[in-house]
């Protein structure tokens, strides 16, 4: 691959053996997309159409209104998260697949200016002297691996996986809607809406509570702390959404 | 910084001097994390109040209960988004701090492996042999830039800019606030709701196209689609919702 003379090993062509690491419960915290979707769908589907159906309590006084425009928000919010987000995540598979096309082109148009690019990325992880010219030809000696390069560390684009932009979008929307019904629940059930509300700040509570626990717990971050400020945003949110709906509606 | 023999210019000892690249038109787009964060709390005010409003119009037949759940919704909507974003930036901070604290004891605990890590991230980039052996030993003997290479290249972490969560969460909320008073306006102006419903789609339509096409203008693709999918999420979510409110309310 690149000019070098023989070296000696344990580096000399491929790998060597991996050394011991830190046991397996030690490893960093590497969080699915998945689970980021189902993170985002839930959390909005529990906070907004609580908050909508929280504040219209102090306004309206019969549970059927609030009912119809918090099935209306969970319905318009799916949507919006679901399929909004499957055409942003195709933005990006096509922003990077242009992207990419212009990189590649210009590695035939600018090479010496693309090869010093990459030297640039080098030199700023220390690399000096022949050893940061024998990298970059090495790099550059491979049109794709050099593509990839300039695109991991110059432009810092990840390359898109595809068919995730489909199933983020029913995770997200689907967890949006789920999310969404728990605070709804009581206003179908019930009659009057002071207990719906009780009942739907409870579950909501829990919900975002528990939520923002295994949130934490996920993401290695203390899990009290993760709770609580789960159910701070919910509660700030349905606070607000309460005062603005009795000063516009009262 | 290495123990590289005397090397031959233009790799001395700093960078050499850039040869000339593409002229400015050409370059790549990076899009400011501002313009990221106006576009997304635009993007959803306008979608969301507008879908509830036009969901209730086909229940209700009075526009004060749509503009007391359009305003609650802004309200909710502009905390949960900015409120959560905050959140959520300074988690992803101190996820980054906690990740960058064990991967620097792990370079004191583990040093053969973590060196090793480097030599397989730069080894699927081409580089080999002695090339390699040198490469990883330059990376390493700074510990501050062992761990830089290490977070950026490893777990693609990217180091949180200071002050941005703040700033993110005011653009974000302030965004989706000016965006939902778009839809609700016309309901707050007007008497009738049929009237008011044509000039929120009329006006959203419009915000949500320019929206779209500059977006899309921004980022490099093209407008005309861009302004068409943008303005096709927010009339799905307006008709489902219409049909959701429909079939509860009616």
């Amino acid at each position: 691959m690149d000019s070098a003379a023989p070296a000696p090993a344990p580096y000399r062509e491929g790998l060597p053996p991996q050394p011991p690491g830190p046991p397996e419960g030690e490893q960093h915290v590497t969080v699915s997309e998945t689970a980021r979707d189902l993170v985002i769908g839930m959390a909005d589907g529990l906070t907004l159409p609580f908050a909508l159906a929280a504040g219209l309590s102090g306004a309206v006084t019969a549970n059927p209104p609030i009912v119809t425009a918090g099935l209306t928000v969970i319905a318009a919010g799916g949507v919006a998260l679901g399929l909004g987000g499957y055409l942003a995540a195709r933005t990006d598979a096509q922003h990077y697949a242009a992207e990419r096309r212009r990189e590649e082109q210009e590695t035939h148009d600018y090479p010496e200016r693309e090869k010093w690019e990459v030297s640039a990325i080098l030199h700023r992880y220390g690399l000096r002297g022949e050893t940061l010219q024998r990298a970059t030809e090495a790099v550059a000696s491979d049109r794709r691996r050099w593509v990839d390069f300039m695109m991991r560390f110059e432009l810092e684009l990840a390359e898109p996986v595809p068919g995730r932009a489909a199933s983020s979008a029913v995770t997200t929307a689907g967890a949006y809607v789920a999310g969404g019904l728990i605070p709804i629940a009581p206003y179908m059930l019930l009659n009057e809406t002071m207990p719906a509300l009780a009942w739907s700040a409870a579950l909501t509570g829990i919900a975002l509570f528990g939520f923002g626990w295994l949130k934490a717990r996920v993401t290695g971050l203390p899990a009290l702390r993760g709770a609580v400020q789960r159910l701070a945003v919910g509660g700030v949110a349905a606070a607000l959404a309460f005062v603005v709906a009795g000063l516009v509606g009262g």
